[in-house]
């Protein structure tokens, strides 16, 4: 029996080890806690600070103090909270952290944010549900001035079971400074396609996100260092890079997912759409593209009167053409968003040229909150 | 002219506006920018900080001084450093941030971490070449206790094309607090992959990366709050979340590669690895189910003396059966590894039961840097 004992003690000192690659950490925090009165518990280990705050500003947490307790854990339970997907972070003795205890995060060239998901009594389209599953793939592919691009594709469930069918695609774009992985990360666009598919409301198809700065991916693997040309917030770099990114996207990324995917390559089956910056890529690319998407979504974006008279009368000179051309031409924005004022200017002239879209006018800011509601807008009527 | 002058200003204007949604942002900061001398200068703007130290341990770099700039950027210039890859932080007014202008990062259920590559002058075997690329996938499987479980999978070069190839897997599970993702966003397992397959070094296989820690899951999913199970350090509950993870592979996740993948489904052709607390559970995994795995890769780990005579005398009562049924028995470990002495003596007591294995002894410590060097070792003879 004393044999015994001493094994066991033997067997859980040799087990501890696997388990303390890392320094002591102190108490094992766990955040965030989502309560079920959808109150959130979010918490942060640091005996040594002084002030730590919570910022959420998209769910009304600016700034919102949180207390110490004896073991050096602040915390502080906010809401209840509108049931959705937030990013959020703290902010300790004035610098912005991500919470280390929480592995979900939105993928950001620029800010490091942490998401919580409050989910809401009927399960929300975005949520995951016991329904067959599509499956998200990263690739490499061939890119601009010969650099390596990175795209993220989504596809539908059943895609390796049947080998010869065949699918539309939907090119998707994400907003300024985000990353190829955003629109899945914090978008939820494959759990969204998975839960529609499964109740027949989208038609299945393949989701193809690209990184839409293709640029900061030549700086860095030429090591070129042009800040400037990677992502200056200057109207003429910008221009050049959605050039570029147009480009990528017709000569580089659409071959390459063509050659790849079991994809009906024909404009009727393609379709593309962006947020923000990804919303510009979007409207430029399909206006100078008319024979290459059949479907066109601007998510909280839109083109000025100005530009659309300079550079895109090919659209404007023919609304017969144009309005057979594009099964849809969609345009979704919130009332709060700061692009809401310009994106009705943009749609005033185009009803003005006689241009058929589709307005949806929403709540909320230029937010991935309101992206969701723009791909549930926009997701069962693509391909139909 | 005027006019034409006019325009550009509008159509600048509006362009602006894309990238604006995130609030001013001060000036651009570049980092980390790796120089042609191997010196890696790292940059963090903080107008207002006091102090900001850089912290990169595995290059050598404890608590750094940074020096500010007018613009309010903290910078360093340090190295030259070996070409690797490696984590690093920085620690502003003492709190730890990852690099909010570095998208590369460390995933991880507790610390943050950005990551920063120095690249070698011939390239290494983990570096982004212009080869033919694998694909890397996630995908939802049903888990243990009804939950939803995450994994990634590497499929080689090739794989969609020729639709009637089967390939070989390789099970592959990351270390404690370490994700799905770490093995190939840290481990660079589908480039090292892609380069050897390439030079016909390795042979072509899928690479399943499972989340090696479903109790997680468990709690997440159901809500469930009980710290305890999900992650404590105490040696019972590790015991019984390695028990937990060898059922989700062995009832879960190879049935449900072998069904949605080409595979060929036999103990030949299946191999088992992992680095640290992933380690102990290949080592576990493999000598409760033989029958399962051919090819068994520990990656700095082992297990004590006192618990194989305890649970593994199926193991070392028939040496030479053993020694017939693995075709690799592979123990890989670092100098400066803080489980180095455990390994030696798990070694030793291998050899006095006359089971066969491969040592590998290499420089270093418990990092992921070493995790390369073993893949390298493992991967070319595998399957072979």
């Amino acid at each position: 029996m004393k044999k015994q004992m001493m094994l066991i003690v033997t067997l859980l000192v040799s087990l501890v080890h696997f388990a303390i690659s890392q320094p002591p950490r102190g108490p094992f925090v766990i955040s965030p806690k989502v309560n079920a009165d959808k109150t959130v518990t979010f918490s942060y280990l640091a005996p040594n600070a002084t002030t730590v705050l919570l910022g959420g500003g998209q769910f009304g947490a600016v700034d919102v103090p949180m207390t110490k307790n004896t073991e050096g854990v602040w915390s502080v339970t906010f809401g209840p909270i509108k049931p959705d997907i937030y990013p959020y972070s703290f902010k300790v003795d004035g610098v912005t952290v991500m919470d280390p205890a929480n592995v979900a995060f939105f993928p950001n060239e620029r800010f490091k944010g942490s998401l919580v998901e409050i989910p809401s009594d009927v399960p929300a389209i975005y949520a995951l549900k016991n329904v067959p599953h599509g499956t998200v793939s990263y690739e490499y592919y061939p890119s601009v001035e010969g650099s390596t691009g990175t795209l993220v594709v989504y596809t539908p469930p059943g895609y390796t079971k049947d080998k010869s069918k065949k699918y539309p695609v939907y090119y998707l774009i994400s907003g300024t400074t985000d990353t190829e992985e955003t629109f899945w990360k914090v978008g939820k666009t494959n759990l969204i396609l998975d839960n529609m598919i499964s109740e027949g409301i989208a038609k299945p198809m393949i989701v193809v996100m690209p990184y839409g700065n293709p640029m900061a991916k030549i700086a860095e693997q030429t090591g070129k260092d042009k800040p400037a040309d990677v992502m200056s917030r200057d109207g003429e770099d910008a221009l050049r890079r959605m050039k570029m990114f147009e480009i990528d996207l017709i000569t580089h990324i659409i071959p390459f997912t063509e050659k790849n995917y079991r994809t009906i390559a024909n404009r009727d089956n393609r379709a593309i759409g962006g947020f923000s910056r990804g919303g510009g890529q979007t409207l430029r690319t399909a206006f100078n593209n008319v024979d290459k998407f059949a479907y066109v979504c601007s998510y909280a974006s839109y083109i000025s009167p100005a530009e659309m008279d300079k550079s895109f009368t090919n659209i404007t000179a023919n609304p017969a053409k144009t309005n057979k051309d594009f099964k849809l031409l969609f345009s979704g924005i919130g009332k709060e968003d700061f692009l809401y004022k310009g994106t009705l200017e943009w749609e005033n002239y185009l009803k003005e040229k006689k241009i058929n879209f589709k307005s949806y006018v929403t709540d909320g800011g230029h937010t991935w909150m309101n992206v969701k509601k723009y791909m549930n807008e926009t997701l069962p009527i693509l391909f139909k």
